[in-house]
């Protein structure tokens, strides 16, 4: 027994998101069944959408909703309480990074919200997204929304809010830290304002100066912009922490120069190529090159509750269902400020 | 006035090192004249005699020696005290990172012992370093040698010991933690007794068998062999750290992936092209590339005093003056169990 809801999604080698139907599971004794409100539309569906899978895509893992139904032994959430669902539905529980809270390390393995692949219980259908009437979770998995939280503003928190967020704690982001971003779109954007909401002083780098009065908006001190070179002189030795929110190819070496005595440099995204860096500046001032990977369910838990304390959402443009081929058009071209967020009530 | 002394060093573009004289200078006020006893054979002395510098160079930043002449104002040490020179004569004390001790980031920019220009006394001639009958430095960078050291096995402490003691101590080496070291010649030699000195699970690899038995004497739990690669199925997440003593080219993604949760690989030697890195090893454990460069004097000096509490010196092999062409020979070959050290009686 399953039930049938509807949803978007792109069909087997299609490239086009469209209204299709899919199964939901019935409800394990520690599932939800939530009913979406709002999802967002990270880069992250784009890519996927674009790569050809070869079944059923539904992306979405930037969710919000409200609980219709609970399992037997469900305890966290019950019915009509808001929940958001990010990047997991699943893992081992186990593992070593399991136990202390830091999900996304599973050493045996996340389940991801769509295209993952739930060894824990057996499936054989890879799992799908938020784009769609309602979803099954289990409750370990799903956040508990501030009342105080927009809910379609919140909705991107759940990837772009504890990917940024993750990273500003774990290097210590606030006062008397300065902080920079390279890049101020989806990710970017959310960033700058939790990092400003932790007290520190937060630099953007953006191509263009087009960002500058939103950047001021967000409470950054400045945006630089690189369209001619990243500006080692000015700021060499400048920056606690650079969180690259870019995929594409950046002056890595340029940048690592603008870190002071053991500043890190952290990629979020995954460049198509590998990087080419020269170590001289890493020795220099034992700076270090690192990554980060979204947060732990806890750690998403803390992230919400900071942001409702510090009024920290998303800027968004909400569209209905139909608009979602025309918005990843947009995402590609940064045509948006600066996240799309689907009405959950068109789906 | 100045002090004519025999010293060995490398005459402009000639490739080779020969007894030469130098002048050392007067005595300022902070200064101690220091005879030498021991000089160490580092690696960045070899590729220093290879450049084909434009001025004299003479190597030597291991230096023990005893203190025979002080200026007037010098408090921390007295004639007769046997005393240490590492890798920096002078810094510019005043900015962030000298402020805190670490003198081997100074902003403004280190003196070092060989090949150096210092800026702070307006000196026009380049640094001379340790091969040499004595030395003139400044009081604050000369380091108290305890008793129980043997002076030319303790010689090598002043740069591979803080080369290796400064990451194992900043990224938290000790008990509970599992370090390896990449290369186990005359810096990862002293690095291992260091890091079972702290209390780590050490491992060492190297690229054959042939020093299984060293490592097991140096307190390793295990050399691991990688002629036929790094073994990532075995030892896949498994070290908190990881420190790279070889600056040819290694399989860096592989190493990378050795790494647990939140572990660092640090990078002590410069390879001569940049690292090709792939991020997605990065992400997937929050895991960090960083440089170490020397240490701090302050560090210096307790790594100085961890050593004489847990018996910890190089294992070396004392020369004369006359052999140091066939060490640096030897040294390149990897014919060195671990450390040449040149007795200051033969200079």
């Amino acid at each position: 027994m399953t039930t049938t809801v509807r949803a978007w999604g792109v069909k087997e080698n299609r490239n086009h998101v469209e209204l299709v139907e899919i199964e939901r599971r019935d409800l394990r004794e520690d599932d939800l069944r939530v009913r979406i409100e709002y999802s967002g539309i990270c880069h992250t569906d784009i890519h996927n959408a674009e790569a050809d899978l070869a079944w059923l895509f539904v992306p979405g893992h930037e969710i919000i909703g409200v609980v219709e139904e609970v399992g037997p032994k469900v305890t966290r959430h019950k019915v009509g309480d808001r929940v958001g669902i990010g990047c997991f539905v699943d893992a081992c529980d186990e593992c070593d990074n399991c136990r202390i809270g830091e999900t996304s390390y599973c050493d045996t393995g996340v389940v991801t919200t769509y295209n993952g692949l739930n060894k824990y219980h057996g499936e054989t259908e890879h799992t799908r997204g938020g784009y769609a009437q309602q979803i099954i979770v289990r409750e370990d998995f799903a956040l508990k929304i501030p009342d105080s939280l927009d809910p379609a503003a919140a909705a991107p928190l759940l990837c772009a809010g504890i990917t940024t967020y993750s990273p500003l704690k774990h290097w210590g982001a606030g006062p008397g830290k300065r902080v920079a971003f390279i890049g101020m779109g989806g990710l970017g954007h959310v960033g700058v304002k939790i990092a400003v909401a932790m007290g520190a002083e937060v630099s953007v780098f953006s191509q263009s100066d087009a960002k500058k009065e939103d950047a001021a908006k967000f409470g950054a001190k400045e945006l630089i912009a690189t369209r001619d070179g990243v500006p080692v002189d000015e700021y060499g030795n400048h920056f606690d922490l650079i969180i690259n929110t870019v995929s594409a190819e950046i002056d890595i070496d340029s940048y690592m120069e603008l870190l002071r005595l053991d500043g890190t440099l952290v990629q979020l995204g995954l460049p198509s190529e590998p990087l080419s860096v020269g170590v001289r500046t890493f020795l220099q001032k034992r700076r270090s090159l690192a990554g980060s990977l979204v947060g732990g369910i806890p750690e998403t838990q803390e992230m919400l509750d900071f942001c409702a304390e510090h009024g920290v959402v998303a800027d968004v443009e909400v569209i209905g269902a139909d608009y979602i081929n025309e918005a990843y058009r947009r995402t590609i071209d940064s045509d948006v400020r600066y996240r799309f967020v689907i009405d959950g009530d068109t789906f």
